[in-house]
C-alpha cells in the first residue's frame, strides 16, 4: 500500500465527520452533560467511532477519543489516517492531554486531526465556512513523551 | 425478554472463554509485557471483546475489562450476561480496582465474571477442572462507590 | 519498632478522623461538588491528609485516597497504620476501585481503612455511635490484582 | 502581592531545580524503573516536591507532576510561580498528555517549566550549558481544553 493511499480524500473526511456526529449519541455523559463523539479511519478503510464513557468515580472516565483508539487496537487495527472529534458545542474543541497521550502512542504526528463544531451540518447547509480546526498531534503535544524515551539510557540506581 | 433468558448457558458460557483467550492477541503489552483479553456477552448475545492497550505514560494505560466495556457502550450496547477475563498466567487472576470501578457502572452486581486460568484449554482436553473462578462486582467490588451516592444530600459547602 | 506499636489507639484514631474531616476543606470538587477528605496514619506517627483534585478532563481528577498516598510516598513515608475517608454524606461511603488498586499497592491487607459519616462529631457529641465503618483492602479488594503477579510465569508470545 | 513578585529569580530557581532532583530519590517506579521528580514553587514561597509513584495496575500510576500539584492544592495552595522536571536520562524530557491536562487547571499559561537533563549539575560545574528546556503549559497544550469549555452553551439532548 503506498503512502499515498493515506491521503484524506474529501468523500472519507465526508464520512469520518458524519460517523464521529453518529458516534456522539452514545456517549455515557451521565456526570458532565457533556457529550463528545470521535471516529476514527484506518489504513484499510475502516471506521472506529467512539464516544466519551463517563464513571461515578469520574477518574475512571473514558474519553470519545481514547475510546476510539482502545476499540481499534484491540480489534487488531493500529495504523490510522486521520481522526475527528465532535462534541455539544458550536466551535472546534480539542482532546484532553491523556487522549493526546493514547493518540501519540498509535498516530503519526501529523496525521489529520479534525475538530468539529457541534453545527456542522448547518454550517454546510447554509453555506458557510465548516468551522472545523484541522490540526495534529505534533500540533497539540509538542515535546512529547513517547514510547522512544523509556529507551534512553539512564543515570542513577534503579528505585523501588 | 425474562431474567431467565440471561442465564449464561453452557454453550454461550464457552463461546465467551473462547471469546476472550482469542481477545488477548490483540493486546498492546508492550510495557508490562502482561497480556491480558476480556469478553462481555450482552443480553441481546453479542460478544464484544477487550484486550489491554498500555501507554508509554503508564497512567494513560486501558485495561482490557474496561476497553470491552467501553466497545460495547460506545456502540449503545449496555446490558450485559457475562464477562470473562483471561492473562498468560495459569492460574484466576482478577480486574484491577479502576476495572471494577467501571464494570460496577454498568453490570448487575451478580453477574458472572470468569476469570480463567490461560491454561483452561489444557486443563479442559485433559479431562481436568477447568480452573475457572467464577465470581461477581457484588464480590469484588464489596461496599462499592457509585452513581448513586453522587446523588446523596450532602453537607457543607460547594467546593471549588 | 514492635508490631503492637502499630495498633490504632483511641486517641490515634480521633485525631486521625479529625484530620480527614479537615482534610476535606481543601477538596478541589468544581465538577462534582462531591468533597472527600482521608487522612493516612504512618507508623512513624506522621499524618498525611488528602483531598479529591478534579480536573475539566474528569478522568484527570485524583481522589482523596490517592492524594493521601502519593503525598506520603512521593516524601518517603510508605509504611501506614490506618486510613479515614469522609465525604459531605452522612453515611459511610467507600472508596473508589482505583483507590482500593492504590491503596493495594502500599497498605497492609488488614490495615484499617475508617469510613466516616459526615455528621460523626453530631454522632458523638449526643452519644450516639459513631457510624464509622471499619474494613480493611482485605475485604474492600478481595482476590485482588498486585505487584506479586506480574512476576507469575507466564505463557505464550510477547506483545507489542 | 504584585506580579513582578511571581517572576522566578535566579536563586529560586536553582533552589526548585534542586527540589526536583531530591524528589527523584523518593520516586517509586517498580515497574517502567524510570524515575522521575518534579517540584513546584508557589507564590507565597514554598516548594512542593513530587515523584511518580507507580501501580500494578499501570493504569493507576500517578506520575511526578501530579503528585506535586494534588500535594499543593490538598493543602490549600492553588498559586504557582514554576515547575522544575527532571528524570534519569540526559535530556529534557516533558511531562505526559495527562499531567499537562492537570498543570493546565491550576498553573498559568505562561508559568515557567523548566524540563531539566538528569545531568545538570555535571554540565554546571564543567562551565556549560545547564540543558534546561524552559516552557509553559501555552506550548505544550496548545488550543487546550478546560474548565471554561464545560460551560459553553451546548446543543442537543442531555445524554445517560
Ligand atoms: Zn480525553
Ligand atoms: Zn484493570
Ligand atoms: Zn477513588
Ligand atoms: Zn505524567
Amino acid at each position: 500500500m503506498s503512502v499515498s493511499t493515506w491521503a484524506l480524500d474529501v468523500p472519507s473526511r465526508d464520512k469520518l465527520i458524519k460517523a464521529a456526529i453518529e458516534a456522539k449519541e452514545f456517549a455515557y455523559a451521565k456526570y458532565s452533560k457533556f457529550r463528545v463523539g470521535a471516529a476514527l479511519l484506518s489504513t484499510d478503510g475502516q471506521i472506529i467511532k467512539g464516544a466519551n464513557i463517563e464513571n461515578a468515580s469520574y477518574g475512571g472516565t473514558i474519553c470519545a477519543e481514547r475510546t476510539a483508539i482502545v476499540k481499534a487496537v484491540s480489534e487488531g487495527t493500529k495504523s490510522f489516517v486521520a481522526l475527528a472529534v465532535v462534541t455539544d458545542v458550536a466551535s472546534a474543541l480539542s482532546p484532553c492531554g491523556m487522549c493526546r497521550q493514547v493518540i501519540r502512542e498509535f498516530c503519526a504526528q501529523n496525521m489529520p486531526i479534525l475538530l468539529v463544531p457541534s453545527d456542522y451540518s448547518e454550517r454546510i447547509a447554509k453555506g458557510q465556512s465548516d468551522g472545523i480546526l484541522e490540526t495534529s498531534i505534533a500540533e497539540l503535544l509538542p515535546h512529547s513523551f513517547g514510547p522512544e524515551h523509556l529507551e534512553l539510557p539512564r543515570e542513577g540506581a534503579q528505585s523501588s
